[in-house]
Parts: structure tokens; sequence; C-alpha cells
């Protein structure tokens, strides 16, 4: 299958000013050819004048299955009580929901311009078979719990049937990922570590979201919480930081020589008041940032085009310096970045020859997006998901026209509101 | 005509948990009935089954026509920078630059959910023009800038056009805005309140926006804009206030004693880095906050609908306090509120029997609002302007299905295209 897309203005990511008027050819799932290119043969071709050529967005950290509790116990006064009212639900999720959930929320990655995501939920073989149906690409994280003794039961028994459904689709990976300190042992983040290093994948973690579980943690272990997991070796290999909104200088150095990446959470942030990433200084001090929207229950949707969005004003709105981080910066942290988090960067994050052809096209003809004036600029602060025409992901169409080509919205949020008023009686 | 809109849920904005399902039925641009309605004869049926009745947003403060300057000189280091940029622009825009651009702000309006906003800008006949052309509702403000002198120029040459071209328009009012006390006269504020008072309407001006502001108000008339406001008796009739970010109490104490109304604008303050609004400090003191996107050129866009999703993450952001300001309080901001601040809750701004039919219909089955739960949050953290399906002003469909019916939107970013290529070579 070759796809021909034609008059596009390419953004590569590839650095700023690269920009350019040009086609790109897909072939066998792979980025062919960009630039001028005559006349070929292909099976499609997509006329994208007046459209962007991103590559695909990354939503570096995401719980797809939190999409049954959107706009549930909104008011719950912080991170520790919303979790409190949240987890007892959540034991009560059986395979269908997680099942119906995970479409449910590649339904919402897709539209808003998603071709890859990290998961990090239980009962993860549902949403590796939900990924596949989809086509889209997912690392999905086998979630930790507990003490060591339940992380060896875990690896047993849950790690081989996640591994089973991905069997060989060659866009899903499975990482492991220990909740966070206050829920996970020393010897659950040793011993994940070990499994990580084992599978040659990511150790993805919650860290340092809140200012409790800093001073929880220095009460608890005498350290703030990335230094505690650095004592314990936990980087030592590749490594996810999701939050990290209080990390210290030191321990961003400590992540800066371990090579571990951060996933920035803005809309959860600020709507469970964990308070503000400065991520221009991360930037500063060379760690690698990624953009992840969260859960749909803390957010409360999966639309990675408005996270660029209200990264762009939160930031700005905080350190009182406008454009501190710039929009490309900011389109860097959700393509190229987010790519580099999750050790996919030789296979995708920019447009470039050789690379798999996850892509997107976003339209500039509406209103809001006229005039363009500075492309960069209008992506992240002039543009909606609406705008997200085409969503190609190795070489699949899974958007077009906007219209979904592999998953039916009708029939998902029907079948998720079945399984949510189920939930609620058991 | 009649319209009955079935099966909706309705949320009147009349006081929170007074959402029901059922009918609306709207008799010559009036709401007739609402609530459950049998047989009845009417021209038109719109099934609302899974959609949202909501009255029509109301944009309290923006500058249609700066749409031609989005995404242009977006890295200046403040307002005042980034205006000494776009005044020389200004200075050289035409009647039909100013026509144009308005036609593309009043398509982002509707498309965004809609039904009534106030607008400051010059050569304002063209943009009464592009309002009656769309059938929106439309404060349009004659903007003072300068000496008494000039003032009275613009009484006399420029406001009859205004009236001129609004005409008996019932969708049209005229107010009186002088832009800012640093660009304009104590005569020209003088003059505009006794001119506002004459015509019964509001006198509409930026305040304390910047710190800078302040600081320069204090120096040059030794006291806070508002504070020196009021002591010209500007206060004295209906006010307006766009911004107010850096309000002291006791000037927050005469808006209330004043009643004069403020607009928050959060995109805008967080984009130019002028601080943060703290809402909930505004409303405990009792004054009246509506909501409003600002220039597009400022914003990068007049997305009402994103507009409340950043009040609401803005603030809990800046407060660190989850829902310390309500989703029921920022649609309430964004529709009976704006109302009042623009003197039309006689009219508009919630769903009752005897008001204008100024509503909108928000879609609920689409996956980022589902399981939709509480509503009010949903239409706050979940919804996008694309959930906005049908909009509807005195009775007039605007927008059904998403489908514009009184605007072409590709023929006006043809024109805003033209027109803006043709004002960079002027």
């Amino acid at each position: 299958m070759t796809i021909l897309i034609e008059n596009a203005l390419i953004i590569p990511m590839t650095g700023k000013g690269r920009e350019k008027k040009g086609s790109i050819l897909i072939e066998d799932g792979k980025i062919k050819e960009i630039g001028k290119i005559g006349c070929v043969k292909c099976d499609r071709r997509i006329d994208a004048e007046r459209m962007i050529a991103l590559p695909g967005l990354v939503n570096a950290h995401t719980h797809l299955s939190m999409g049954l509790m959107r706009n549930y116990k909104d008011s719950s006064p912080n991170l520790q009580e919303w979790l409190s009212e949240i987890f007892p639900i959540e034991d009560k999720l059986n395979g269908n929901d997680i099942y119906q959930a995970s479409r449910l929320g590649i339904v919402e990655l897709i539209k808003s311009g998603c071709t890859c995501f990290e998961d990090m939920y239980f009962q993860s073989e549902n949403t590796a078979r939900a990924v596949k149906e989809a086509g889209i690409r997912g690392v999905l994280g086998l979630t930790l719990f507990g003490d060591g003794k339940e992380t060896e039961r875990r690896f047993s028994e849950l790690l081989p049937k996640v591994l089973e459904e991905a069997g060989s689709c060659g866009k899903i990976r499975v990482d492991i990922a220990p909740h966070a300190i206050y829920t996970c042992t020393a010897d659950t983040y040793r011993l994940a570590r070990e499994k990580a290093d084992q599978m040659h994948t990511l150790l993805n973690t919650h860290i340092s979201e809140t200012k409790k579980e800093v001073e929880d943690s220095l009460k608890e272990f005498g350290k703030t919480p990335l230094s505690y997991l650095d004592s314990l070796g936990v980087l030592s290999g590749p490594t996810l930081l999701a939050h990290g909104v209080h990390l210290t200088d030191e321990e961003l150095e400590v992540a800066r020589e371990k090579k571990a990446s951060v996933v920035h959470n803005p809309s959860s942030n600020a709507k469970l008041a964990s308070g503000t990433l400065d991520v221009p200084r991360l930037i500063e001090k060379g760690v690698n940032v990624s953009l992840g929207t969260d859960g749909a229950s803390s957010n409360n949707n999966l639309d990675m085009m408005e996270e660029m969005h209200v990264t762009a004003l939160i930031q700005t709105s905080h350190n009182l310096t406008p454009m501190k981080l710039t929009p490309y910066e900011i389109l860097e942290m959700a393509t190229a970045k987010g790519a580099k988090a999750l050790m996919l960067d030789e296979k995708i994050g920019t447009l470039e020859e050789g690379k798999d052809a996850d892509l997107i096209l976003i339209r500039t003809d509406r209103a809001n997006m006229t005039p363009l004036n500075d492309p960069y600029s209008a992506l992240v602060y002039s543009a909606s998901s609406e705008d997200v025409d085409t969503v190609i992901s190795g070489g699949q169409v899974l958007m077009e026209n906007r219209e979904l080509t592999t998953l039916d919205e009708e029939e998902i949020t029907r079948k998720v509101n079945e399984a949510w008023s189920d939930i609620l009686k058991r």
C-alpha cells in the first residue's frame, strides 16, 4: 500500500524553521520520501492543500479506562481524597469494562491527533485487544501495587496475559509500571527495574505529583521521592516519570544524568490543584519533557490538542513571561520528545524518511486558523481537535475527514454507558 | 415561525440542580414554553435526544477585527510592547478589512456556541453590517482614544455611522467604549459617561489589566485605575470593566456598590502574562463577573467553550483549591452573568418562558462526553466547541449539525486572507 500526501505544509519537528510545502510518500507503513515528489504510482492520493502535516501526537501518560469515571467525584479536595473515591470503583471493573473504556479512550486519542500513547492500568490484555483493533500504537504498562510478593504474582499471573494478547503486534510494547512510592514497596520497585531491564523496556511510575507525597516521603524515607527511588537503584535503566511537579533541582540533576524522562500533565495537575511544573526549568536542566493528558477522570478528556494549548497558557500564567516556553517547544513535547520518552524515537516522533508513517493532517482553512501567520503559534494557540482531519499510524489511515475508519464511536459510547450503569449497581 | 426542541436535557441556568429532561417551544423568536410539551403544531421539530440545551453563550469582551493579527507578533514580552506592534497595523485597516474580519470572528463565535458578544473596535458600522447578515446579537462599542476634542469628533462623525447601520435591528446595541486610562484623557471618560447615559447604554473600558498600568496610574493620578475613574464620576452609570486583573479590595467594593461588572479574559491574561484574576474573590465580594475571549490576536481564537475550560484550570492552578470556582459558576459567567454585564439579562442569559430564544444544543453522545455523569463538569471540563451542534439566536437557527446557515466559512476565510496580504503590503 502506497499513499501520497500532496501539497501539505510539512512540519517535520526536526528543528524549528524546517517547515516546507511538499509531499510525503508512504510505502509499506513507512515514510519513503518527503519533499517535491513528481509523478509516482500510488494506491491513494490525499490532497493536503491548506493542511499542516505533523508527526502524530504522543500522549505519554494516560489511564484510558478511567474514562469510565469521567466527571465523577470532581469536587474532591485533593488527589488523595479523590483516589479514595476512585479506588473502590476500580476494584469492581471487569475485563469487558476495561475493553470498552479502552476503545472509548482510543476514539478520543485518534480524534485529537494522537497516534501513540502510554497507558498505566489494570487487566491490560483488554486494552491490548482494543489497541490491535483500532490500529493505534500503544505502550501498555503492567501496573504494580503493593509488596514484592504481590509483584511476583503479577509477573507470573498477569504479565503473560498482556504479552500473549499483544502477541507479535508491532504496535504494542509492554512496560513495567509501579504505581507510586505511596502504593508500592521498595521491593516492588527493585523487582520492577529488574523486569523492565530483562524485557528491554521502560519503567514507568508516578512521582512527586503533590506536595503531600514529597512531605510523606521525607518523613518515611528521609529523602524526596526521586532521590529515594535513585537510592534503590531504580533509575539505572530507562525510566518515565509522570507528573514530577515538585522535583527538586538535585532530583532534576539525577533525572538528566540517568536519562529519565518526565511527562507533564498540565490539565490534571491544574484540576487536582497539585501545583504547576515549571517546564522551562526542566528544559534548561537538560531533562527530556513530554506531554500527557493523564486519565479522563482527572482532566476530563484525552484531547492532546487542548493539552498543548493548556500547557502554553498555564506556563505563561505561572512564569509571567510570555513565550518562555515557545509553541515549538510545546509541539516537541507532544511529538519528538514524547517518542523519546517512550523509547520510540528511532521509529516515530518526527517526519523523516525511513521512519514509520505516524502522522496527522491539520486543516488551516477554518476561521480559527485564519490568517495562519505563524504555524507553530496557530497549532498551539488557535487550533482545536476539530481541525485534525486525518490520522495515519504506521501507514494505516485511522481517521480521514474526521471520520474514524477502525472504530464505531456510536456503538462504543453506548457500550460504555451500559458498562458504567452496570458498575454503579455492583 | 415556531420551533419545537424535543427530549433535551435542559439546563436553564436559573439555579444549580434545575436541569430536567424536556422540550422547548419557540414562537416568534421567544421561548413560549419549557417542560413537558404535548402535541403542538410547529413549523420545525428538532430532536435533541442526548443533547444539552443551554442558554447561548455571551462573549462579554472581544475585538473581532483583531482576528486579522492572529498568531502575529506573538513573542512580544508584554502588553505594552505587543500593542506597539499592533497599533500601526490597526491604523491601516479600511472598512472592508473590518467587515471581513468581523464576519470571520462571528463564524468563530457561532461555532463555539456564542449567541451574543460585546465588541470594542473601530469603524464599527462594518461590524454592524456583519452582525445583521449573520443574525447574531451584538453590543458594539464606539471606541474612544485621546482627548475630549477627539471624542467630540468621534461622537459627531463616527457614532452616527454605526447607529445608522444598526438602524432598527433589534439585535444590535451601541455602547460607549473609552479604550483605557493610558490612552484616554479624563475629559474623554467624562464625555463617555455623559453620552452612555444619554443613550441608556453601557460604558465599557479596559481596566487594571497589568501591574504596569496600576503603577503608572499611581504615579500619574495618585490613585489606582478604578479609583481614578470613580473620582471622575465615571462609575455613576452602568459600566463594564474588561480584565480587572489587579483591582484592589477597595476598588472591588466600589465596583460592587456602583454595580459595575467585570469581564474575565483568562486566555489573554495568561498569554500576555498580565496576571491571574482571582475570580472567587470577586464573587465573594458580590461583583458580577462575566467571561470573554478578548481579541483573537491575544488568545488566539474566539472559542468560548475553550474559555470556560481555561477558566476552570487556571483558577484551580492559581488558587490551589479544586472547584473553589465551580463548573456551575463558570457556566453562569458565560451565560446569565454575561447577559447581566451587557444589560441584556431581561432578554437573554437564561432559558425562561418569555425570554428571547437565544440557546444552543450540545451533543453528549461523543466519546469525550461519555459517560456524562455530572453535566456541569462535562460542559466545562470535557466538552469542546465541536460538541456544539445547534445555535439559535432570537429564534433564528444560525447553525445546525455544525453547519452554518447564514455565513459561508470558506468564502470568508478566503476574503480575510486576501485582506490580510493586502494590509501587509500597505
